[in-house]
């Protein structure tokens, strides 16, 4: 259904610009920095050439194509708009000034949507960013790439309602080499809603979760029957805004939308299977988490690191229920802790956490992992990998590698700057996420365990 | 008092090593490259030469030291202790295998604290990994230049019973360019203890806010007589480990000390002056803060942002009392909103959150601030510095400094990777921290709203 949409073989950028400030620039400049593939028909009755790419002057001169992107303020692109429904599958009208303004704006989304009906044209937004596709190169936003980086392919699906938000968030998490399968943002939503995509995202091979930045569900029955379905398949994590009466408020005027009550939320949540986030790193931790990470199915924690006080704050953080997950550290069996002993580690901690002391190696973590996989006590094991002691390498990252994907389920924390950074980005590269602090590592192990539950809801889904 | 450890003549390294993977060897390697300027006396009965450093075969052979580093073990630093303490002034034997492993290494503790106290020298640890003076150069610490980096000068004491959880915290928060006035890492405090330290930094004109990760109190009733002293001056922020009854063992196995019940920690904490935090990034962005913000005096909060999710989600976090900080969105005036819809920014949201939308330049920034500022109905202002869209530069930077300066508490928020991250480094350059997530820039508001409370309990001392 939205083939058109995410591999265009064409697309129309109406109202582009030869003024490097106006979007219909930018749009043009990260389409060519993206390295789409497909045919591209500037618009603007000027003509000429911006970027390499020849300028038409008016629509009339263009052919069908997937894909139209209108620049233009919202007046303009109402009174354009048929001309471009004739010749488009999509359409993205990115300009502000419509529902979320008042009743005018409201009157031109309802004109504007009844031309593509009668054309069977689809819109996204508006009031939007568009679209980013890392896989096909469409790229429809509108932050300039010399200040901010485009995320590279990758398998979490991204559909939010805030453009910005959506698009500093994969800035971010494009630091630590964080890749996504798709990126809509809905704006308005007059057209395609969340429902369309996540069923969409919900059945396609290259996304393995799908995060959603929403303040307010267009359908919230028809959201529950596609989440209740996709969640038995894929992780679904949502970042629900306007949860306090005055977030609801602000969201109001955001993107014209009205949310309902949040402790409504919080339960229809809980029975279809989507896992709730705050703010826009737990969105994307939760998803990383989810796309990569083993279901937990037991509260059983085993922690293995080499600086002693992160295993202490770690420990909080699992056992308490008011500043924690609420899960237990768990006894490791005699046949562990003698392994860990004597064969292994001797001057290490055998209690868990294990601490491994700042004198430890790269095959130190191998051996403690290996034991703690054979410990039928420990559901889930949390390593930290610090890079900053002199007997740890880069091969630490290919031994834990092979544990996250071979062995019990494993969430990686580290904590660091470049150097860390730098082998952060290799785990991401291997499919292993990894969490720079101990909280937020913490929090994966939480998430992980809630997936394990809201699979065994569904024992015939459970892997 | 710890004039001759901060700033030392002359520095002795016992146990000096030509092997770059000992710790006799690394030691060196990082006064060599945090630029000490003082005497090197590197020990060992080889002789020859360690990075340039001419090496002494025996302690007979070198004069009288400020500071004496022991890399040996824990038996041979006993064997070696009478030797030392003759010539120092202070004492770092950073071998682990002493009070934390049992009877016989208490005993060894109780050794070398005799000896040191005959001949009037002082001990920091054993079990550390010594000190970090960016100001003078001293760095006794055992990471690897080339994997982590050492922080620069700055104005955050920071005093941890945990030195890999102290280290890597500030590699960490090096980053984005937070600097330290001191590092001390306590070990297994059996001399030097944090009373002394926090009474030094609580005096000292570099210092602006301590820090401290405690996994237990050496004294209680003498640290709340000192905090309740210091917090008057500056901020103190602990994060004290090992609150649960797992995380207190795990305490016990690596510091050897006990702690005492979470509850009875919470309310000494309040009644001192002490703000309490979770883990190693709250730890840092709290010190931070109350090392550069100005205290907040009330609880109404004016966001602004250009990017609407942004305020929705902070106005979440700032309302909610269960996830969130339970303070309120300030009700602006109508004249603060007069300005800003005629005269600043005609297209954004004249209500709180001030959204100004991705088409806002640094000068709107301005505008916005400057009628914020005039409101009498804001406490606080929390802006997000987002870099990404077209007509936001570095200018911002000085805008927000300007603001951060001689407006109202003001805490600045940033989402984003390389780019924002250098943005974030000049901000911390002006003394302007930042916060690179929403939960954290609001968490901060908290802490100055804390800090306030504080203060406010003691009149004579407010500012």
């Amino acid at each position: 259904m939205f083939q058109r949409l995410v591999n265009p073989e064409s697309i129309a950028v109406i109202g582009a610009s030869h003024n490097e400030n106006k979007i219909g620039y930018v749009v043009l400049k990260n389409l060519r920095s993206s390295n789409y593939r497909g045919k591209v028909y500037p618009v603007n009755p000027k003509g000429g050439e911006i970027l390499g790419y020849r300028v038409y002057r008016s629509i009339d001169e263009i052919p069908e194509v997937d894909l139209s992107v209108i620049t233009l303020p919202a007046e303009r692109t109402v009174a354009i708009f048929e001309d471009v429904a004739k010749k488009s599958g999509f359409i993205i009208p990115i300009a502000g000034g419509f529902g979320e303004t008042g009743e005018k704006g409201r009157e031109m989304e309802k004109k504007i949507k009844q031309i593509a009906h009668r054309y069977g044209a689809r819109i996204i937004g508006p009031n939007t960013v568009g679209v980013y596709f890392p896989s096909t190169g469409v790229n429809t936003t509108l932050t300039v790439p010399e200040k901010s980086r485009f995320p590279g392919d990758g398998d979490i699906a991204f559909i939010t309602q805030s453009g910005a938000l959506g698009l500093l968030t994969m800035d971010e998490f494009s630091m630590y080499g964080v890749g996504f399968s798709y990126f809509v943002n809905l704006g308005n939503r007059i057209d395609v809603d969340e429902n369309e995509l996540l069923d969409y995202f919900g059945s396609d091979d290259k996304s393995k979760a799908v995060v959603m930045y929403i303040e307010s569900f267009k359908d919230g029955r028809k959201f529950m029957d596609t989440a209740k379905r996709v969640s038995k398949k894929k992780g679904i994590v949502i970042l629900k805004a306007g949860r306090t009466e005055k977030g609801g408020k602000a969201a109001s005027l955001h993107t014209g939308s009205l949310g309902g009550s949040d402790a409504v939320a919080d339960g229809a949540f809980r029975q279809c299977g989507v896992i709730r986030a705050y703010d826009e790193i737990e969105l994307i931790d939760y998803g990383r988490a989810l796309a990569h990470g083993k279901p937990i199915y037991g509260k059983n924690i085993a922690v293995v690191t080499t600086a002693g006080g992160v295993g202490v704050v770690s420990t909080d953080y699992i056992e308490s229920e008011v500043k924690g997950i609420g899960m237990k550290m768990a006894e490791l069996s005699v046949e562990t802790k003698r392994r860990i002993k004597k064969e292994i580690v001797p001057f290490a901690s055998v209690e868990n956490p294990v601490d491994m002391t700042a004198q430890a190696s790269d095959d130190d973590y191998d051996g403690v992992i290996s034991a703690l996989n054979e410990d039928s006590n420990v559901d889930a094991i949390l390593v930290y990998a610090l890079f900053q002691t002199p007997m740890i390498s880069e091969k630490l990252v290919d031994i834990l590698t092979y544990w996250a994907k071979r062995g019990k389920p494993m969430v990686v924390g580290s904590i660091g700057s470049e150097f860390s950074l730098k082998m952060m980005r290799k785990f991401e590269e291997n499919g292993v996420p990894i969490y720079p602090s101990i909280e937020r590592a913490v929090k994966a192990l939480r998430v992980l365990y809630d997936r394990g539950e809201i699979l065994s809801r569904a024992p015939w889904q459970r892997t």
